[in-house]
């Protein structure tokens, strides 16, 4: 369902929740489009209960419904699209449709951030094991990628992002342009342009997409930039 | 525009086309939405023309008048966004819209590959030195992310891919699952899935996007699965 403004969900995702007889996702994104599935069934549940909503997406669609599961950004990027396909194996038809995700819409209001090579990393270390965090991080740095971050932060965890600018900043000028973008798409949406250096001092949530420029990224009259090359 | 087929455009970059006055953009693109803009001035070019059109886009803009520029996928990612923010400058105020890249569209036909932390590359060496870009690659491998390559071939030029392979085979296995979609999204769409040691025998061509597995991708029923790590 794309970022979670209404205007950037694609005609094809649509069309998926007016065709389906049962919409199964997370509380926070069924809330974004209830009034588009007033007349549906709709089952939705809280953070951590992904496998649950997989397998009831499963066990619905083996029942003979058609069932939507709902992912915001792009459904394949840290979103529902492995589990189901895990889950369901050869059982019931799956259709992956495609969004915008959180990482370009980020980068669409903060300029042209990630114009080159990029990483994407999540500082989620619930799944993964911290260390290897910590090795994508430094591999990030070692072959200059723009780095776009997303769970920058945790529940009750605070220390990631700060270990993730200490690894970055050993790679790069503590200058290098830094974005940050609340909740990338939706209607209370905010952006701050920062630098490595002075990261820490901003407001950096669960929602939050941060994305760390790479040696040549700059500012342009106030956005960030990272040029291609192409000659001026 | 997202990846080429309608309906993975976003309302919201169709609606700036129908407020547009002007278009420009590379005539492979307008092509595709030419029965959307019949009743615009429309100002198309060919490749590497990139730098010409944003002057132009800036200049119409400068005159006043309302300038919609096209770009495939999501504008910031290859796209024409950053130039564009270069030659404007402070001169005249630039929306960038995000969209479905290439990278995500893709992935959504190969099953669910980008579940976990992955990288974007584009192998063209026209704009980027190619030291810079085996680097990357290198850096990529050893951050066992999952590899997304946009442009693995250029006009006239068909070893990076091969290169890129013997790179990332140093750091896992010749059995990781890769995956080749040719024109992601659009109505010729072909899916292959392969792996590192077979990679260079399937057709891949400028407009063919490949995503490489990392150490944990697998096949599920047929499609590429990186897992996230929810337990099952």
């Amino acid at each position: 369902m794309g970022p979670g403004q209404r205007d950037l969900i694609t005609p094809r995702a649509l069309a998926s929740l007016h065709q389906a007889e049962v919409i199964i996702g997370y509380k926070t994104y069924i809330a974004l489009i209830k009034d588009l599935i007033s007349d549906k069934q709709v089952i939705s549940s809280g953070m951590r209960k992904e496998t649950e909503r997989a397998r009831l997406a499963v066990d619905m669609a083996k029942q003979g419904k058609l069932v939507a599961v709902v992912s915001s950004g792009d459904p394949g990027v840290y979103g529902m699209a492995g589990i189901i396909l895990e889950v369901a194996g050869d059982s019931v038809p799956v259709e992956i449709i495609p969004g915008v995700t959180a990482g370009t819409a980020a980068a669409a209001l903060l300029g042209a951030p990630i114009m080159h090579d990029f990483t994407v990393i999540s500082l989620s270390d619930l799944l993964t094991p911290w260390e290897k965090i910590v090795n994508r991080l430094h591999a990030a740095g070692q072959g200059d990628f723009v780095v776009i971050i997303y769970n920058p932060r945790s529940q009750g965890r605070q220390q990631q992002i700060e270990a993730a600018r200490q690894i970055l900043i050993e790679y790069r000028s503590p200058h290098t342009p830094v974005g940050i973008v609340r909740n990338a798409g939706r209607v209370d949406c905010q952006v701050v342009i920062t630098d490595l250096e002075n990261l820490l001092k901003e407001e950096i949530d669960m929602v939050s997409t941060v994305i760390i420029g790479n040696s040549e990224t700059r500012l342009e009259n106030g956005c960030m930039v990272t040029p291609r090359g192409y000659a001026l």
